[in-house]
């Protein structure tokens, strides 16, 4: 198989993020063709010649149509901000490429049905960034789920939470825009979704209360604005099997930083994860003599697959980036038609379907059942 | 001031807990007359007088009528099964003793009405066993919140969890009837909602999903039956000043033994706490340099009233009971004037009223406002 | 059998903690007689009367040798200042007395030795108060190591911090004299010396570095006075078997409240336990596949005895306070003939052997083997 | 600047890391030329040409002397077993290479002294692996130190434990002969040591005691053989200053997978940090009330640099391997002459003597001093 030919458009976190991953992809799992990095856009030309040479991309461009014209590009990394996603990935795909965009696909739901639409008929790899069902450990929870090793799965809780917009007198800035979308739901919720989508599959009905902690905000130049959309969201849900779950997302959640709390219960353990330690999970096992029984505390190690990729001795610890780099392996599989843990375009839309409608249950008042 | 005459009905757990309070409050705090353990009542005759010995009363009965007779006992703790709450609580009111009753008040609201205009009429003190209000801990945070430590508080959840309940195979028995209540929510929600209470006072509007995570259970003389409650509740919430809380009780929650899970977050800063480690919190100020904010943990002290009166050092720690020594404390207080902490019929009735409130939202689907 | 009689001398508060345990031990184990309260004695006459009040002793006395003299008293409880417990132990024990003291035994080893011949001759039972050891926990660890649960045990470290001492600039007091004491050693180091000797057995070989954070503390009055003695000690020790074992004592170690950390090493598995979390221990089981081994944090319980004596449901936690409780029962029931769980003159005695022993290595700088 | 001409000896673990490392580092840092990967060494022909293409590296040898003779060749990173460190680390600096070695350099330590020695006679840079030191966590607890947030510093506790050897059933091999070295020491000690080394400097006096849990094991071809090092090691010591500090390090630690904890306790607070949980340290200040003192938990946040370097967020965590990727940057630095945070060889090799010096303290029972 001949390398596959790399276009980035966007070099913000999620573009460095992209190209960390390219280029280590292969040092890191070795089973695969080294990608070559052709070409990389961003909107000022500049800026784009100066990440090129940093992310190790041949040509650069401020024209993100010229990427997608290069037929040296086999795959387009999608890391703009969210209102550009469509345009790029259904350009990306009529184009013959496949795509690999962030999350989420689009602030309209129109408009991410227009992305399914124009991958289906690419019949090109079209996969979105929810990385963190690349994790070792969650791969470990799902498969412990798997094996029944917590029995049948009845209750499950997740909190989403970090602190970036908890200061009251924080600037008013676009993310409390109602243009950017509902606030906490699209911003957050969708990562917890997608590991609830990872391990249980979609959410059936949906119950939601909204946070507004703060009304008002300053501005810069002076005054105060409303705030238009909800830090916090709050939803019951149920899922598949007569689960019940519990979803909380809060971006002003003061001291939680990097917090996805996820907490399963079955009838014959629980496990805990939270991904401000996301190299070790909690897993309970009602077994043995009573006397002894407790939450054991797994720490991430090399049974935990792909973690020997990386570190051949337990407990060291992989970052947040390295999970892109499996994501990176996964997008690459796909590609060669190998199986592989991937969030589709088809995944990702009923994930943004579900987050519609939690917004809609929000405004009326009442229980949405989700298609 | 005479020393309180004291009669106790019920010798289970909690009647076993009101003794070592009633033993212990004098030693402890010093500041009260010792009471006099005058009369004990327990339904079987030979218990009863096994009972008193143990637990240092005076005089033992089989018929707790007799006990509320007694022109010696001043305070009469009630600690029997709920359905026997209102008769007893209100005989006791009615022959003009103060009443220590243990939580829920009773299992029918009408009832635990008539308790309530029971204690009116009486002009005495009529207390509910709510002790986790009691807890050092709690105290310090309600300190901290009341000064405005973590600014204004805008979103609140409480997660309580056992175990109890949780191995499906577990024989039937009457904490799956219908009568009994209605599962998590009466057996379990009032602790945190009593939390709640004290912190930020009264439920205003709910919608709540329950779970039964097993349809059937097996009966010891074989065969199954049907599971007639709910082991699992989850509630969103609003309380005053449009503060959004979301509840979650479970009493299938493997793992969990004792946990009472709060989370409080405002505009300045968050407060953790769980009751499986009692004797600690975690508090988050978003104060100083941000390379250096944290999570405090706060190990309990002397600079926690009334530690201080249990043992002088901090980080040695209290044990549950040694809450219902202080809440027997708050009761002498009541009893004679004082301000204190306690959690009168007026308070329990209204929380009552929002597991009712809750459970009629799940019936019904849809939001409740509690009036 | 009779009631025994109590008598207590001192009632600070290892005073109030012994009188807490006479009132309460009845009604938590049942399974003995009521002591009774008979005669308190506190050097100050009024404030002796004051606390036969609180803490429900029927006499008072100024003059400790009337406590001794009394007839109706069968157990004296020692809670002295150390330099006091010689003397009235050893009188208690010639009138005929058991003897509940205090740890450590005395300042000197000498006047130790005489405590343990006074104890020898009369026959009765002459008690240290280790409580350490009585957490249910703790007898947990025990049984788990007796029964294999991690193997042959080769490696041990315990940590014993508060913090008490460590603001440089807290006044000079007696604690910083050499009178006193050798400093961490004797003041702390005494106590995870009883939990090693509890599940090991005692040190044979001891080699000792001491620390002197502050060379001097301020006067009240005004200047500065040399610190004598160490606040720190770090001791390498071997104990039977071959076990290798560390021990870390310091009272100027801030933020510490009341850590005594316990790793154990074994063949098979390990345990950790910290006193500051006393409801809970970890423990370590080589057993199982590879990717779900983990530290289980096990949580006390009905199943860890004689915790169900105080609470049938686990996870809610014991006090502090409530280990005498325990050693109280314990006490009573060596007293009665009945298998105990406690330690006595000789084992304290054997204890605080090695503590001299460490003193004499760090004054010597080379290994010492104990006799 | 041209672009660093790499060559990379050894392609296991360590091996690896350096790839990711050159791959990565323009990437994350953007402010350094991006190295051209040139010749890779692997003793075995195949697995060098399969490892060059995986690594990235133009061309491949089985012979590491090409590598070293390459003029293409600027910096060699050597990750070989310790015994090959000094032939080619010397072999390197004598062709006017700058080396970047994995830790320790050597067995003997003449044979360190001689790595030195070509070091200064070089002129060039010599730096060996010690990453630990590079994690953003430990810059700012060194900064904290150095600004006197805890005060003055007065005692350290220092552990590294692994299990990889805790099985007594699992099959003899080389690291238990004693031409490995001592065992935990130079095996593990180093790491905490250059720690200590980084933040404190140098130790002066050492007393040890070295543990064997095991005194044979099996061998695959049957029978059993004498284990000839020690799996533990616990260490008195004295640093600069007066400070003292403790070091356990064990290598048959059942549960413990990459622990290296340390506490530091200084005159106004205190400082506690567990690599397992390398994303996070625990700081104690003796400031404000003290109803709100506890230890604060902070994540890892773009404050911490460079942190921000990999991810503009907090809270989302940095893995083992993009310590490495610091310590190139560093590398990199220092090459350019600029402001570098290393460990050079004469660094290490104050490290080794302390080594030698603990092992020397061991066999002959006393403390030592290092000159």
């Amino acid at each position: 198989m001949k390398p596959l030919g790399i276009g980035l458009i966007g070099t913000g976190y999620m573009g460095k993020c992209h190209a960390l991953a390219w280029n280590a992809v292969k040092t890191v799992f070795g089973d695969v063709e080294r990608p070559r990095l052709v070409h990389l856009a961003e909107a000022n030309a500049e800026l784009a010649a100066k990440r090129a040479s940093e992310f190790g991309f041949e040509r650069a461009t401020a024209d993100w149509r010229d990427l997608i014209a290069d037929p040296a590009v086999d795959v387009v990394s999608v890391t703009t901000p969210n209102q550009f996603h469509p345009e790029m990935a259904i350009a990306a795909l009529e184009a013959g490429k496949h795509v690999w965009c962030e999350k989420p696909m689009a602030p309209a739901y129109a408009d991410a049905e227009k992305m399914l639409a124009a991958a289906r008929a690419s019949g090109k790899v079209a996969v979105l960034g929810y990385n963190y069902i690349q994790n070792p450990m969650m791969r470990q929870i799902k498969a412990l789920i798997g094996e029944g090793a917590i029995g049948t799965v009845n209750h499950i809780r997740v909190e989403m939470d970090e602190d970036f917009m908890a200061d009251p007198e924080a600037f008013f800035y676009w993310k409390s825009e109602l243009a950017s979308g509902y606030g906490a739901l699209d911003d957050f919720a969708v990562h917890p979704l997608s590991l609830l989508w990872y391990l249980f599959g979609h959410v059936e009905a949906v119950i939601t209360d909204m946070v507004k902690p703060y009304v008002d905000r300053p501005l810069k130049e002076g005054g105060r604005r409303n705030v238009e959309n909800h830090d916090g969201a709050n939803v019951l849900m149920r899922l598949g099997g007569g689960i019940s779950a519990v979803l909380m997302a809060n971006r002003s959640a003061w001291g939680r930083k990097g917090r996805i709390a996820l907490q399963i219960f079955g009838s014959k353990g629980s496990i805990a994860y939270d991904q401000e330690r996301m190299n070790e999970f909690d897993l309970y096992q009602a077994e043995g003599r009573g006397s002894e029984q407790g939450f054991r505390k797994i720490l991430a190690a090399p049974a935990h697959q792909p973690y020997d990729r990386f570190i051949p001795a337990p407990g060291h610890g992989l970052g947040f980036n390295d999970l892109k780099i499996i994501e990176c392996h996964e997008l690459i599989r796909a590609i060669s038609g190998a199986p592989s843990s991937i969030v589709t375009f088809e995944d990702g839309l009923r994930i943004e379907k579900s987050v519609h409608a939690m917004a809609q249950s929000f405004h009326e008042r009442r229980w949405i059942e989700i298609a």
